[in-house]
This record gives C-alpha cells, structure tokens and sequence, in this order.
C-alpha cells in the first residue's frame, strides 16, 4: 500500500476483448446468474466490444463436442474476428495462436470474459497478468456452477491484481464522456439495460 | 373438495389476454424480478398471445404521467387491439370500456398480467371471477415492489379460484400438441428461454 | 369452490382500520423487515387510515412495561381515535371495551395490522372472521420474529378467510378513482414509495 | 372443510409411478435445485419405486431432438417398464397410450414426477385428478426454470387437490413399519440421504 | 368457505402435546433451522407444554440405532410422560400405544411437532384429523431435510385442515390473559426469546 | 503488510463529502438496496455531512435528461454547496470544475456516495486515490443495478486502497466522543435508525 | 506477498480478550445473526475465555441509557474483569482506562468482539493494530445492522491486517491439542454447538 | 503488488494432495452445502487425486469417538495412502508423522479439503504457507457450521496467500490440455457433473 496507487484506466486505444468458451452447452451449465441475465450481459459486453470497436479474439474448446457451437450471437457480431478453436489446451493462453492473436493487436489492456470463470477466464487472466498485460476481468460476462464456485476464483484472480468489473463499467470507463457519442452510448445501454431503457422512454413521453 | 374437481384447461378458441398497465414507468418500480427477466417474460406472454392470436386487450393509467407510456414493445405487437387508457380507474374493471372489449371476443377464460401484482392484476382478477370468468394469473409477466408483496397478492387470488400460472405453461397448455405447429412454438421458446435455445443450438450442431 | 364467487372488495365507508400493538420494544423484534421498511409501511397504513378517513382503533399491551409505548408517530397521527390500554388480555378480542369501540362504528371490514403477526395479529383476526366481519389483514404492516413464523401464520389466517393485503393495495381498493382525489392520492404514494416519488420528480423535471 | 377429512395415503398395492420427460436436455433447464441435488432426487424415487416394485410408467417427449434422451440411469432400473415416446402431446394424458399403460395397473393412486414441473408435471397431475385418481406429485424430483414458476405450479396443483410429497415422505408412507424390512428401507436412504449415511456409519463404529 | 367460520382455538384444559422423534441422530439431519435456533424452540415448546401442565407424550424410532437417544433435555423434562418406543411403525399414530395415550388424557386438540416434518409430523397430523382431533403443528419446533420439503408437507397438511402455528403463538393462546401469571409467562419468554430478554434486562435497568 | 500500519481514521476537520449523481431516474435502477432504505441511507449520510458541517460538494449527469433531477431533499440541504452539473464527464474527476471544488475545501480525507457504485463512485474514488487523497467509500449510500455488480465494484476499490464505510460508521468516526454533543448525535442517529429510536422511546417510556 | 509469511497463532498464554458494548439495547439492533444464534455465539466466546482463563476486558458505553446494560451472562462470568464504563468516547481505545487495562495484561495478541462490528469493534482493532498488537477479530460474536454494513467493515479491518476468526476457531487455536483437557472442551462445544452435542450423545448412546 | 506476479500453478508433477477429517460425524455439522453437494464434491476432489495419481495423504481426529470415522468412500479410494490418526493435535501440521509424510512425496504443492474448512483446513494451510509450500484451498470440498463461519475463514487464509479453487478448477488447472486423455478427463467430469453428463448424453443422442 506504501508505493503510489495508479489508476490503471481502461483506454479505447490500449485494449481488447477476450471472449472465452462461451459456447452453448457450456452455457447451460451456468447457475450463477439467471440465463436471460446471463445471455443479456454477454451480449451487452460484446455490443460494447464492437461499438468502441476494440480488437476481439475468440476461442472456443471442442465445439463440435458436447460443449457445443460458440453462441450464434457473437459468431455474427464478429465475423472477422481472429477465432482460435483449441485443439486441447484448457488454458487459451496455452495455445501459441491465442496468444499470437493478443500480441498482434499492440495492446496492452486485456478485457477478459468467458465460461467457466474459475478455468476459462481464471487461467487465462492469470497467465495474461504474469506475461505482464494488465486484466480486467468482466464478471457479469462470465459464469460458472455455482456462487461458491465464482467467489473463489474472484479471489484468486483478485489477489492475482486482475480488476474485477461488470460489462456497464467498462462501457462506461472506455467512452470516458457522454460528448464523444451521446446517441451510440444511450443506445447501447437502452438495448441492454431494460431499466435504463424505461428512464428514456419515459422522460421521451413526459417532453412530448 | 368432495366436489369432483374439473380441470379448467385453457383452451385457445376460448381465451382472450389482458394486459394491464405495463408502463415504462410503473416497470421501473417492479423488484421481484430482475429487469432483464421481467422484460423477457412480459414480451414471452405477449409473442405468445400473438403467436396463438388470441383477442388481446391494453388498458394503461395515466400514460402521460409519472407512470410512463406502455412499453413500446407491447404497443407495436398490438396495433389493432383494443386499447383502453383509463381516465382514472384503478381497477381496470370499473372501467366500462374495458369490460365491453373483454365481452366482445366472446371468450370465457381469460389471461391477466400486469404491474403492479397486487393492485392492476388482482383487482381485475377478482372481478373477473366474480363476473364468471375463468382466470388465470400470469405470474412471471406480472411484477411488484417486493417479494412480500406478491406473495399476499398471490394469496388472495387463489383464495378466489384464480390459477396461477407462468407464461411457458400458458402457451404449453394452449398448444396442446407440437404437431400442432413444430418451427413455430419452437422459435417462440427460443426467443424467450435462452437455455432452451441453447439446447437447440448443441443439438443442430452435434447433428452436422 | 362451486359456490359463486363474491369479490368482498375494500369500501371506505364501510371499513375500519385495527392497529394492534405496534409498540417500540415489540417493534425491535420485528425481524422479516428492515426497520426502515417496515416503519415505512407502517406509516404507510396509518396514514392511508387517516387520508381516507377511516375510523381507526388503537390497542396497547402494557405500554408501562418492556413492550414499549405506541409509537409515538401513531399516537400523534390519531389523538381522537378509540386507545384501549389493554390490562391482561393477549388477544385483543377478548378485551370487551375493544370489541365495543370496533361495533361502535357500525363497520363490517376490519383492517387489521400489528405486531407480532402471529399472535396480535393472528388471533384478532380469527376473532373477528368468527364475528362475522370480513378481515383484511395488512401484510406488510405487521411484523414478527422471522420469516417461517410468518409464513405459518399467513397459512392459518388464510385458511380462516382472511384477505392478505399490504398497506399500497388497500389504499389502491379504497380509492377506486384517481378522479376523486388525484393530488392527495399522489402525495400519500409520493411519501411512502421512493420509487414512486421518484417517477414524479422525473416526470415534472422532464415536463419543465 | 365440514365434511370429515380422509387421510388419503399411499398404498404399495394401490400406487403406480409416472416419470415424465425426465431427458437429458430438460434437465438441464432445470434451476430450482442444484444438478447434484436433482439427480440424487430423481434416482431416489426411481429406486424407491423398484424398490417396493410399483407399476412405472416412463414417458418421454421427442428423445431425438434438443430435449435429449431419458436420463440412463432411469432407463437402466426400467428395462421393462411401459415407454411411451409421444409424437408431439405435450400433456401426456393426452396420449391414449399412456392413459392405457396407467389403467392397465389397475391403480388408483398416481405418484407423479418430471420435467418441468409446471407443464409435464402439472397437466398430468390436473387431467389425473380429473380422471377420479388421487395424485401425489413429488415435488422434489421434479425440477423447473426458477423457483417462481415452481411456487406457481404447486399452488395450481394443490388448489386442484394434489397432494405435494417429498420423494422421502413417500418411501415412508409406502413402507408403513421398519419390520417389513429393515434393511432394504435403510440401504435405499444411506444411498441417497447423505447424512443419514453418516449416521449410521458412525453408530456402526461406535458399536465396534 | 359458506360455512359460518369456526375460531378452533387453544384451550389449556383441552390440548395435548406429542413430541415426536426429536433423536440426536434425526435432529442432525434438520437443515431447515440453524442448530441453535431448532434446539432454542423445540425446548421452547418443550417448556411451555411443562409451564401449562399440558399432557405430552413422548415417542421415538430406534433410539438403540443410528436414529440415536431422545434429545436429553425433552426426556429430563417430561420423567413421568407416556413414553412410546415404537418397534417399527413410521407414523407413531399406527401405534396402538401412542394412540391409546393420547385418548387417554382425554383431549380433543393436539399440539404436534417432530422430526422430520414430512414423516414423523405430517404422518401422524392427518391420521389424527382423519380420526376427529383439532390439530396443531407447531411448524419451528418441527425440522426436516430442506426447505422445499418443508414447503411441501406445510401444503399437505394445511390442505388437510392443520392449523400451522409457532411455539410463541401456541404459547400466547394457550395463556390468553397476562393477567393468569405474568411472572411465569415472562420467565418463559425471556428463556427462549433473547430479543425479548433484552428488552426486559433494558426496561429493568431503565428503572432503576 | 510489513510496513507499520497507520490508522487513516475520519477527522472532522480534514474530511470533505462528495455526493454523486444522487438524480432520481439513476436511483430508480438501485436494486441492491429496497427504496426505503436506500433513500433512508442517503439522507442518512447527507444530513451527517450536515451535522458536522462538513464542506459538501454536489455533481449531477444530464440533469435535464432521463437520468434525472438530483434527490430534492439533498439539493434542499444543500442550497450553497458547490454544484458541478457535468457536461458530459462520466467520472466527475475528468470535470475541472469538480476537482477545484474539491481542492478549494482543503481537505485530504474525501468521503464518497453516489449512483451507480461500479461508475459514478468507484471512477471517482479511484481518481482521487491516485491523486493523494484519502478515501472513504460510504457503501450504504451507493447503490447499483444488483449485488454481483457491486461486489466486482467493492473488490476494484478496496484493492486500491478506498476504505469501505457506511454511514453510521462515518458519523462515529467523525464524531469521536459522544460528551461533544450528545444530543446531537442522538437526535440524527434517531431520525435515520428506527430501531434505535424505539430503544430511546422504551427508555425515555421506563424512566417515567 | 514476497516477504516470507508469518502464521501468527492464538497463543493462549499471550492473548487478552476485548469484550465491548455487548449491551442489551444495542443487541436488538443487530440482524446480520438471528437473536439466538447471536447470543449463543456471544456467550461462546465468553465460556471460551473463561475456560482458556485469558485476561478479560469488558466496556460499555452509556449503560444508564437507551443503550441498555451489559448482558447479564457476562457480568457474571467476569465479576472480577476490569470494567470500563466510557463516559463518551465511541472508540474504547480512546479511553485511556481501557488501553490501560489491556497493556496491564502484558499480552500481545487481542481477541475483539462487540456490537456493532463497524464501529465498536472495527475502531478498537483498528487502534490497536496501529499501536502494534496483534488482532483477531470475532466475526460471530460481533454483530450489526445488516450484511452490507458487515461486508464492509470486515473489508476494513481485513486490508488493515486483522484476522477474521469464529468463536470456534478461536478456540480450537488456542486449545491445540485434545489431550490438553479432553473432558472440558468437549463440554464447551457441547454446550455451544447443538449438532455436535447430538454427536456425542448418539455416541454414547451407541456406546451403551 | 509492485513486485511482478507469478502465476503457480498446479503442477501434477509437484502436487500432493491433504484430506483433513472427512469423517461422518463432523460431516453431519456441515451446513454450508446440501448433503448431496458436499459428499459429491468431496469425492470428486478424491477422485481426482486418484485420476491424477497424486501422492495423496489421510488424517483424522479421534475416529473412534463422536467425530466418526472416515468417509467410508475415502478409504475405499486410497488403501495404501499415509493415514494418520492424530492422538489429539487439532492442528495436522503439529503432527509429526503428518507433516514427515507430506515432505515424503518431495511436492512443494499442497491441495488442502477438510472438515470443519476454518479449523481442520485453515490450521494446515496456514501452517503450510508458513513453512514454504505453495497451498491450493479446495474450497467446494470443505465444508464447516455456516456461511458466515466460511467467509471468515477464506479471508484469512487468502490474506495468508493461499490460491481459493474448486475441485473443477484444481482437475482443470493439473490436466492442461485434454489431448493427455480425452476419455478419462471425460469420465470424471460426467461422474460428479451431472449437468456436464447432460451435455454428454445429450450430444451423443444427436449423433446417432
């Protein structure tokens, strides 16, 4: 605590998306959030993703097996997208393609989500923080079993130093002021925060 | 109980939908679903009754007040139905108009949602059955300010007949059959219940 | 069931309020609210007595003792209404001066509240169903030592024929008509339902 | 409640047991129980029903689509049981077939699990108590979305008539006396009640 | 519910209490209470059918097995009650014994709890409804596996006419008046209600 | 942790409140806290702040818009208090205008609330960490849209090292010695805890 | 992280023990335990003092007033304690008396519990780490407002070194080895912890 | 956090295993997950040692007395394992014979599950940390009295440095990638995921 706090700030120029295993059958294995929660947040986190236009990298684990396709929804989002398919390696940071995918975009900020958060996003957060990247882990776009289950693994990647966020913090902190879109941002939070969604159209009716 | 007991199906030639007072508003208040949940499950109930398109009918208080507009996803589902803004009844059923589009479809049974559980559905609900109605509670397309709260509501409406019911069983009980029509309730469900469509998913994968 | 169903609906002029008990040690115990909420809805309950102009009887069990004194928002609230101290009985029933005070009014809806649930609560209201008066009890106005104290007592008070309710619905039966009083109606909301309160200053920023 | 109560109670020489749609995919929907707690629960009144060797009808609906096969384990302690694949009735009453399998047992008693419990388990249990059979519906092997849709459903199904059980309440019930075999009964718990297991592996080496 | 209500109440001259089962083995299985919270009210209860000379009976399972010993406080405070070990009978009500017992003291209301809740409580609450007595369960001196199956036996047995009570509740009605001993009543309060306590120990201090 | 640990502790005479985007749309999307407490907190830290006439220093996003007008009551607490109406500055530090308001006091220790936790405090708490200051996050009077998020949020900033306070420990902290003014404290500890004003209320009762 | 760590062990001949506000009225405001779990955790502690014969330090703060007295069990387990009754100061530790007291016991390792955690807990193990003892907070006999306020002020003291323990780790620490006393631990836990009492009980029982 | 991190990381080629007092008796005290989830994640953190062929030692306390004997499965799973039986240190690591078998297997890695998780689990850890080895709490295969005893217990051990993982994080983590054994992996996961079994069948149904 002695040494001076830096703000580590998500910057839109230094950082990209990492979106880990978030593939069909692996999503109905998640319990830690209701999954019209679940499938709302990943979705708001990869919008946010495609509308700050940050460089993305995806990776699935066996999806012609029982882990099922990559969510439909984020093939289509990103069909350019670098789209590593594991032969193997739990750890996506134990695949050279992966982590060539992250080298090439120059950044040096890692938003990091995925599913099961104590093996997909936790292995991968804290290989990426020992290679030095800083992480930023999204919470509410990673699910596991169970709440026990992602209570430890925030502690670990927690003591590891990876930031804990939620997808509306990181939208947030990477458009840093409402004047650089105020369109874009409201849009993208109508579509994915149903109750901010109500404040507009109802402040919309009441100027009329 | 000694009575033999008639089980009162829903029957979609015999059933109208009612939807009272899901404003953007009077939405904001509700807290015992999450919003994304509550979004979902209001819109589940009404792609259903267009689905089956069942005579639906709207009522809202106030519009252009505190209580906000309806939520504008429920007015483009309907646009030729029945739209009652109440000039100041609370109980929607004191409202002439609205029992007169009620007995114009000529229907019998009748499905109720709204906000708030307590007050715009269970008052239409008990008058309802008084009036002869069979009634039957949507219980997730209707919210309220807390728990507690619902679970009186809930109370008092099976005291009086009202069976409680949520949107899956509604549209299960209305198909009766898939055959009846395999594409179509499928993609309703996979709409609204993101497991099930994950479920899909897998299984259309694992069958290439 | 096959007996017609009859909607025992709220009429002010025909309902009285009972505030059983509602002490500042007993109100320690109350423990299935939040102190802030439930003295909130409280309030709320007795306030809606009082906007709606009910007559409204309050009772005490040994005020002078470790139970407490009324709460002294409560005694203020209503310094005309019928006070029976009461010196043993632990059913107020059974106490004849309360009984004459509820016959006095020529009422025949109760609409009872206090603490604790089960046993202040409970056994006036089993008392008066026997009486022949149709009871309304005020959920959320009555607290108790936990939640499955609660929920045994909704159970037996329902079985009996009491009507559960909470402070918002009975004030929403009572009214029947924004119409007839819109701006005291909207205050009394305004001042016990934040949420509501702030839809209100949003709406009149919104409209300036 | 004037007519004298009949305790209606399960009777090993009058029940047979309907396991519906207990699949693979469906269970994976399920999230009113852990998937450990569900599978012991499922298994538990599957063997409970080989056990005291009642009738069991399976039934299953569209094995070879999303929904998946029946779970192995069921089909396994089954071989012989009647098996019912409904080309598409979503109320398996509304299958001749199965209808027959279950008058074919010449029982009056139907203990009734499934998958969800609100549809598969509810239509069943509504158009059987219809039918004149007394319905014991097993709450805990029997699984939904969330624990609204299940609170709803209990209540539909218990104002119908239904007696809610517990997979333990019913091996208990249907045995009557230690004495009919005390071993049998208590392998059947250690096996699925876990801390029953303990006990009596600590008595058995307290007694050494 | 056209019938005229009856108000079935309490009468300290016409009840009789069965504890049922409460083993140290069984007691471990109970996860629907806190261990401190089930001990604190099956003593209470314990205590007040003592401070109300109430006839109690006593019965076990196998306390020479797993099931382990009658909690020892229950058998230290009820020396001379009926005691009925039962050789095998799950409800204690197939018992001849235990049923001869209870005509004996000649009451026609019985207080029940016991362990678990589904068995040993529900059992024999429905065989004494179906033979004619007023029953009492006294729903947190009761304890069983989880709080769904809690859920489910509360439901059969309040559908079967039980009336759900808690140990305070049972105590209250049974006193009626303060006034018949206020010191002893108090004792038993402050014993096993430490909230309640406190408010004695502050008042008592305050009036010094 | 080797180094010596200094007890940064709350000094009425260093400490300045930073209240945050308190508007009344923003509080309508709190859904970690019930309204009444939330609202109940607010005040709670705002009439502190008050009380010890600590310099307070206000910020709103888009009053004008959905979001809102700042809470009436503290706008009215606060009628000469620096009022920075942001432009567009998601995190109120990248605002100028805010920052000199804050150096303008003179203090290092700054006690922060606001709407949402994840952006509005933590962007803000983590700034001024960075810059020197010592922070104190009141968590009761911040909320956000559920309890995951504010966990993430919690986690991010007590890893930089902000102090997690709520309100009543802010008041003691500043306070120190209740002989500084005892009535004071008493009166705001009163109007904000219900349950300690019952205690005061049974006190002042007793002693009569 | 990379300086070596130090396992800093209870150590029962260099521990005191902090008991503070442990007072009847503060006690009915906490509701993060319920009130028996709260007592009996609290009076755990107490005996586990008693019975490891550390040095004991009791303090309250205004027990003539709403506050209350001390509990009475822990007066009389300490008659003999150093007894601070602070005349205002809200951190003990400003109390010179108190610090005092505890230097006098010539132990460097504090056990701390009271009511309410964030305060009258967190000050005083705030303090005392800054003068260089070491602490060892007791979470379950040290009670608060609600959760929220506990998760924050654990997060508190935790940054600030204290380690967070239960009574009963506090005690199995300090006893270290069974052979120490066999017959008078087994009694403390037996008489604290019901589940484990129902252990040795069945043991005995099985024993016979 | 100024020093560069490390990610340790289980290595099944330095990695033993400590099972902690899984016996019978204390397993009944566990209350921090349902039966059946704790016997399930227990043996699946055994059945990974065994997969893994880790060096994996046995301890207990007082097998012969209230505290049980060792999961009878545990036995089962490693007859030739070290297996203390502790004379009576409560902490393992003040056993000799424990900590010799420990440096025997030459791993500086220690996974670490026990019954109670704050005392049998956080002693070692602790201990272990202290003398230099690397520790991997299972988190989800230790179990002890309640949440709040648990949260306690995690913050300590984590602010010692010990990594917070789950039994699937700890297969995971030693597997690295699943081209080291497809079916075995697979066959694990399938016994103690039911859900992941789901997926399985599921897929495998889709195939045919």
């Amino acid at each position: 605590m002695s040494t001076p706090y830096k703000y580590r700030r998500l910057d839109r120029d230094d950082a990209a998306v990492l979106l880990v295993d978030h593939q069909t059958g692996l999503c109905n294995l998640v319990r830690d959030f209701s999954p019209d929660d679940f499938k709302n947040m990943v979705l708001a986190l990869a919008n946010s993703a495609k509308y700050f236009n940050l460089p993305t990298i995806l990776t699935t684990s066996f999806e012609a097996g029982p882990n099922g396709p990559l969510m439909p929804e984020i093939k289509e989002l990103f069909p350019e997208a670098p789209y590593v398919a594991r032969p193997g390696q739990i750890n996506a940071w134990d695949n050279e393609d992966f982590v060539k995918a992250i080298r090439a975009t120059g950044k040096k900020q890692l938003i990091i989500a995925g599913v099961v958060t104590e093996v997909c996003v936790a292995f991968v957060a804290l290989s990426a923080i020992e290679a030095g990247f800083e992480v930023f882990v999204v919470a509410d776009a990673s699910g596991t079993f169970n709440q026990t289950t992602r209570d430890a693994s925030w502690a670990r990647m927690q003591a590891a130093g990876a930031q804990l966020m939620t997808w509306f913090a990181v939208a947030c902190e990477l458009h840093r002021d409402w004047r650089n879109d105020m369109e874009g941002l409201g849009a993208l939070f109508a579509k994915h925060l149903p109750s901010y969604a109500n404040l507009i159209s109802s402040f919309n009716a009441a100027r009329k």
